[in-house]
This record gives C-alpha cells, sequence and structure tokens, in this order.
C-alpha cells in the first residue's frame, strides 16, 4: 500500500519547486502558476510540511465520499499534474473515475501538452508495481481511466469564459469532484449546481477551502496518496456529517501551534 | 511626507504580482524569482497586508541605525527593483548612500537589465515631488545616487562563486546594509564580516530573518516608505539595544492572532 510519509525533508520541496520551474519551461503553466507554488509553499512549511491530524481527518472522510459518489471526478490543473499526475492517474485507477485538466487559463497548446503528459504518466504508472489491496485488475483500471478535457461539451452554470468549460462525461455528469488547487469562483460554481466538492488547498483561509463541501488542508501529493492509502486499507469507512468550517480552524491551529514552537 | 498606509486592500498585492510576471517576461528575473514572490504573498496574507506594531518597531529602529550608519548602502535583487526601485532611489537619496544591484543567481542580461530599470526609476523619481520634510537638494540628491553592481571589484568572504562579487564602493565598505529579500547564507557572511545587516523579510522563520541584526518582517514597499517616512519625521531618534529574537517572537505572535481572527 502507498504509505503516508510521517514527515518531508526539504528536499521533496525543491524537487517539487523544480518540477514547476521545469513546466513553467515548457510551456505547460500559466505565468501565474509559479507564484501559485509559492504561496503553496509558504503554507507547507506553516504546517511543517506535513500531514496534520485535521488534514488526515478530511483526507479520510474525503476517501470514504469519493467510493460513495456514483459519478467521482478527478479535475486537475497545470500544477497538479505536473507536482502529482503519477499520483492522480492511480487514484483514478483506483476509484474507477476519469481525469479532467481543467484550466483557469485555458489554451490549446496547455491543453494538449497536459493530457500528453497525463498519458505519459500513465504509462509510468503501468510499468510500477500493483499498490497493496487493490481488488481488480489493476493494469486494465490503469489503461481505461478516461483522460478529458480536449473537447468540452458542457458548461458550468454561473462561471463566464473559458474557464467555464469542461466535458459532460467529467465534471457535467459528476456527483463529487476532487479539485485541488481550484480558483475560488469556480469552487462557489460547482458546489452551486448541488455537486460535492473535495478541495486540496494549502491555504485554510482561501475562498475555495471556504466554500467546498470538504477541504484537505495539505499538499497535493501527500493528499493524494493519503486518499488512496485509506481507499485500500479501510474500504468500509461511510461518509460522516462533515463540519468543514470546524475542520478549517483545527488547521489554522495547527498552524499557530507550529508558529510558537516552529 | 510619504505616508505608511494603515492597510492595503487586495489590488496592491495584484498589481505587484503584475509587477513580477512581468519582470519574469521581460528576462530580469531567476526561474525561482516568481515562486519567491508567491511564498512572500503567503506571509503578508497571514500578516493581513499591513504593517504590523513589531514591523513598525522594527522600522523606526532602522531608520535610525541608517542614519547613524558611516556608510550604509541598499543592496536590492530584481523583485526588489521591480517592486520597489522607486522606493530605493527615495530612501538612497534621503541616505545620501548607494544602490548596488547584487543577484543569486548573477548573469550579465540580468545586470544590466536592472540597472537601466534603476536608472529609469530614478528619472521617474525626479519627476515626482520631493518628499516634505527633506533637507537639502533633492533633484541633487536622487541624481547622485550611485548605481553600483555592473563592476565588482570585492569578494564577500564566506561565499563562493558568483554570489560572492560585490562592489567596494557599495557592499564592501559599508558598515550597514539594508537587504530585503536576502537569502540565508549571504545574510551570514555580511554579519560575519562585522556588518550591522538590516533584514526585509515576510517570513519571520527565515534563516535570513535569524541572521540580521534588525529584521523588518513586512512587505518591501511598505517597509521602505516606512523607513523614509521615519527618517524624515522622526530625524533625532537613536538606535536603540535592539533584541532581534524577541521582535520576531512579536510577529509570530502578530501572526498567530490573525489566524485566530482573519
Amino acid at each position: 500500500m502507498v504509505k503516508i510519509p510521517d514527515s518531508h525533508p526539504r528536499k521533496k520541496s525543491l524537487e517539487s519547486r523544480q518540477k514547476i520551474v521545469e513546466g513553467s519551461d515548457r510551456g505547460l503553466l500559466a505565468d501565474s502558476a509559479m507564484i501559485a507554488h509559492g504561496r503553496g509553499e509558504a503554507f507547507d512549511y506553516l504546517l511543517g510540511e506535513r500531514t496534520t491530524e485535521s488534514a488526515g481527518a478530511a483526507t479520510r472522510e474525503s476517501a470514504a465520499r469519493l467510493r460513495a459518489a456514483n459519478n467521482p471526478v478527478i479535475s486537475v490543473n497545470g500544477n497538479t499534474v505536473l507536482l502529482s499526475g503519477k499520483r492522480a492517474v492511480r487514484l483514478a485507477a483506483a476509484l474507477g473515475c476519469p481525469i479532467e485538466v481543467n484550466l483557469y487559463y485555458r489554451t490549446p497548446k496547455r491543453m494538449s501538452g497536459l493530457l500528453s503528459l497525463l498519458d505519459e504518466q500513465r504509462v509510468s504508472v503501468l510499468g510500477e508495481p500493483e499498490p497493496p489491496g487493490f481488488e481488480g485488475n489493476w493494469v486494465e483500471s490503469v489503461r481505461d481511466v478516461p483522460l478529458l478535457g480536449s473537447s468540452p461539451d458542457f458548461r458550468i452554470d454561473g462561471l463566464e469564459g473559458p474557464r467555464s468549460l469542461c466535458t459532460e462525461e467529467g465534471i457535467g455528469r459528476s456527483d463529487t469532484i476532487l479539485v485541488p488547487l481550484e480558483d475560488g469562483d469556480r469552487c462557489e460554481a460547482l458546489v452551486n449546481l448541488g455537486k460535492e466538492v473535495i478541495v486540496v488547498d494549502l491555504n485554510p483561509l482561501s475562498r475555495s477551502a471556504k466554500m467546498a463541501t470538504v477541504t484537505i488542508v495539505d499538499e497535493v501529493s501527500r493528499a493524494f496518496e493519503g486518499i488512496l492509502a485509506e481507499l485500500l486499507a479501510n474500504p468500509d469507512r461511510v461518509a460522516t456529517e462533515w463540519d468543514n468550517a470546524s475542520s478549517l480552524r483545527d488547521s489554522l491551529a495547527e498552524i499557530s501551534e507550529f508558529l510558537r514552537e516552529p
């Protein structure tokens, strides 16, 4: 099973930074993506670069809700594909759900570049060991993960312009969406459509964090690994009445604690 | 006199971001500069995007120390020139000191680009009103600010490679250095040379913040404006015995407070 590391050394943070810089050099990211990554670095630093207790609880809740969903989908942007594309593929394979590339600043070049990269990442996953605990045909499950986004045929009500575009097969018909690094407006629009929105966001004060059904205040790689580990380890856990505001307050308290004794 | 605003709306933050993105597009910044800016955005957010009480005290102390110095110098990197080059020029004019461009990743293109931009910024400052309270010939003071860095003839002991390079006229012979957004190694090397190092850093936990003689935990534009305002308003203030560790603890407590009641 994929293990959630108890802590990450700074090496991990620097490797992630390098992935973002390289992705930017390859034209896969919007201008502001590196700045967004830097914000994430700072918040992760304040969390001690580890999955906190409250993030662990949100991760477990998210796994239960994704498993119970009729049509789950993982919505990814450029930073998520660069930092955690392979983890997204593994998680989608375990859930039997599609991955949809959905960009705030959509350009044909970035869309096709990110979808190609995801496809390469899927090939890499096929060359790696099956996660222990997975029941079913892993190779088939990985191969069958739909990689969506290139041909949008659906619009998210309440949003304007290119960022309202999505696919019906993915975000359109989904009931539960896992969206790392989401923007606040889109998160709000998705919630208003009656969808269950699970956000991964390192900033517990962000609008997405506050708007989401469940917010995992954690780095996206750790969150994806944590959800997969939970899916495989505790397949019978059921969703609870989740108090997201209370969970966010716990995250803030954890940061505050870290600031007192860094 | 330049007033320190009590608070900045998000507009200010977005304008700063735009300056960094444009500077990056023009090749004036290293890859990691946008990420560093994002980290700064996150920490500034946690300070409430305002000059906190402890930052105000550090600003006043810094003004007194810069005024008392025999050879003060303002050391700037790409982000500082883009965000606050004109403010650096005004402050250098008021102090009668040089500005030295000093880059972690030094390339001839970035050095000359940033020095040209500083020169343009100096021309802009000449077209703007003299700060009330300034005694002396403002136009001459602005014109006479040496813009250094293109011909390094000095090395900072304790550092290796291109980032050890500086000028004797600027950093080399200085006794007090104002260095916004400094890296920890260089801050330590400068302190080890017996220099008084005043750092502007939004992260109170950074190595620079901890190594410095005085750390102003504030956004660089607000810090520069604050120092200038203090220089002109209270020219007779003298330096105190400064407990920087205590000041940093106060900054952490202020962030912690903000997290409790954002």
